[in-house]
């Protein structure tokens, strides 16, 4: 590219960052983008990569086969541990440092322990490909360290398994830890009945799905307990132990704990020195620039905006897709010399949300939906939206194993990248 | 199961102890098979999950789904540490201890280093799921590593990946890395040529595929010149380190080593206290018993046992299977109390080996095929051996792509489990 090229750095590269250089197609830039792993995750569909039903590789792409087609688009495996917004400059953790005209930070969120790190190793939140395969390998090594044991007490905590938080992905993974232990496990323990697992749901507020009408989350909260989940409200989590949760005052025995019960920003906003909100998202101006930055947007997860409504632009892979749009169209502009485009709207498209097979609840706003329509409609939305023919395939190969046979293909256990376990346990 | 029933402990599901539980069904024993890991995989194609081209979930099954359909057996996750040949009792490391009437122990092989252990951190070899990921991740963080490195000589050794020994898994992992790099990575970098990277394929005997004929050695070896693979025989190596290997009294330097130069038995001989050969197998009767113990059999890697034709019968996957359904039918006449079966014959079918796409040698010992044709065998013998419909669907699917479209679906770098490389290396 011609060194006079417009410079534009792309941080993460999540559904917000790749939109945007998706966008920027054609465009008289020279984007480099930075992530810290080397692959894209379809992060709604992580929970099943966390419960054996779908492989790791069906829902993570390499990022830079993602960008195969676009030679103006440098992809950097790297670390950003601050932003010289003086110099215009990202700093990467090696030292090296990219100079950009333009910068956009995508960098997402992480699960947030409401000020109890400590809690972590005991209760790991699900955002990045090994949180899935932590999960997976914790939920598998209990069920088998429970067909070896021998006294009932520990017995029981082996077979509880218990999910922190309501949301999308607390209600969709204890939906299909139910039907994971039920269906699947089944018929292959010889010593323990895995019909008698715990799956406990524990919530602070007074539903479930609370971001949804008060319908949907009742008969979320009815599916779950056919299938066996048991839905606790209105009941604060205030410690996650090697030997289980306290909640209400009382310690429910259980070696398997998800926290799925808040998240907080990425550190961006520390990297720049700007207002954040107490989950630490940046508070951008309407235009998704960060204040005093105008050549600083950021997007997604990692930042806090008002919807026109008032009400918050939610944390999901639609505002963020939105987001990257946006942001690529302003860019358009002011390489043109056009006036600037209004300010981002965001547009609420629906949410969707499984709790197990042919059960999904839809609130599209004008509609909502329940049961196995809802299902059926959140399955292909969710498989249109991956990424390339082969993966859609893939899962669609997976899923139909898993709902005409009860097969999920992806129990393994695999070794390491887990010393907060062995830390945590003892057992 | 009535507690008259005959016990059979077996250790290890690999391709031996799988095949001999299978001939045990509808026989009135009690069998409890013992397993390290949760899963059996199928390790022909292990060195495909290290080269990115297949997900570990299309190889490995959980084992006790394998045994499903088996209400008398058990599966038991746990680590064998020991036999009681005189109380007939196997200890796990947890302390429990397993009673037996008839034991068998298909415990297989781990790579092995000459004595020099202290090569592994450096040059990983390829026997577990997590030995194949660690590979994999090594070759991928190695050319995201040269895309971002200035100086020249250390890109060099990012882009050297030497395999050391060129038996089949050598030859196969050489032929893969260099299309790899070739094919499937090429239009994914901007800074480095792909095509630049060495693969130098290191064996100490005089030529490539030793246990095959002359004409398909040769054969391999121009196949895998002209796939662009350095081929350096009669060269042992003297070390390997973080910089490099050393062979001929010089140093290549490459970041990425790979092991597939030997391996080692289980230390099954050391639990019984029984003679071993120098790899640490198990000198087995020709009724593949451990001497002295009739009612100990061992079978595949971790046995040493020669052949009719007195050559030692290969550490192959039809060699394990074929001991596993002569034990079992040992095992069914000692309970009919009919006469001993013959001593156990081994029968060659073949060998196969992959060189790169369209490109395989086969050698059935009345024909010998090479090219084209033996890759259609190769690959539908390899699909057709794989447990279930569902993985000869997914792994078609993968070569699929692999074959049209150049795309390796498993391009993922997760981390952990691999804590020798953080203390490997520095760069």
């Amino acid at each position: 590219m011609a060194g006079e090229s417009h410079r534009i750095v792309v941080v993460g590269a999540g559904f917000g960052g790749l939109e945007a250089i998706h966008h920027l197609k054609g465009a008289a830039v020279e984007i480099t983008l930075v992530d810290r792993r080397n692959h894209h995750i379809f992060q709604p569909l992580l929970y099943q990569v966390a419960t054996a039903s779908l492989s790791t590789s069906e829902i993570a792409w390499p990022i830079r086969h993602l960008m195969r087609g676009r030679p103006e688009v440098t992809t950097l495996l790297g670390e950003v541990t601050g932003v010289d917004a003086t110099a215009r400059r990202v700093r990467l953790k090696d030292g090296a440092q990219l100079a950009y005209d333009t910068l956009i930070l995508a960098t997402g969120a992480r699960h947030a322990y409401f000020g109890h790190d400590e809690w972590e190793p005991y209760a790991p939140g699900l955002k990045a490909i090994e949180d899935a395969t932590t999960i997976r390998r914790r939920i598998l090594i209990a069920f088998e360290k429970a067909e070896r044991e021998t006294d009932p007490a520990v017995q029981d905590a082996l077979l509880t398994f218990v999910i922190v938080g309501a949301g999308p992905t607390g209600v969709e993974l204890a939906g299909t830890i139910a039907e994971l232990a039920r269906d699947t496990l089944a018929p292959d323990f010889r010593r323990i009945d895995t019909h008698k697992a715990r799956v406990v749901l524990v919530e602070a507020g007074p539903r479930v799905l609370a971001g949804y009408p008060d319908d949907l989350s009742d008969y979320t909260k009815q599916s779950l307990e056919s299938l066996g989940v048991e839905v606790v409200l209105g009941a604060a989590v205030t410690e996650c132990t090697a030997d289980g949760v306290i909640y209400g005052g009382k310690l429910l025995p259980a070696r398997t704990i998800v926290w799925a019960a808040g998240v907080r920003a990425s550190p961006a906003a520390e990297w720049l020195g700007v207002p954040a909100d107490r989950n630490g998202r940046i508070i951008v101006e309407p235009g998704l620039t960060v204040p005093g930055h105008p050549e600083i947007f950021a997007i997604g997860d990692t930042v806090s905006l008002a919807g026109p409504d008032g009400k918050p632009v939610p944390g999901i892979a639609p505002a963020a897709k939105q987001a990257g749009v946006y942001v690529a169209r302003v860019i358009r502009a002011r390489l043109a010399g056009d006036p600037a485009p209004p300010p981002f709207r965001y547009k609420h498209q629906g949410s969707l949300a499984q709790i197990g097979k042919k059960r999904a609840v839809i609130d599209f706003g004008w509609i909502k939906l329940r049961g196995a329509l809802a299902w059926w409609i959140w399955g292909i939305a969710h498989i249109y939206f991956l990424i390339s023919v082969r993966s859609r395939l893939s899962v669609a190969l997976s899923w139909l194993w898993i709902h005409t046979r009860n097969q999920r293909s992806a129990r393994l256990i695999t070794q390491g990248g887990d010393e907060d376990e062995s830390r945590a346990r003892s057992g």
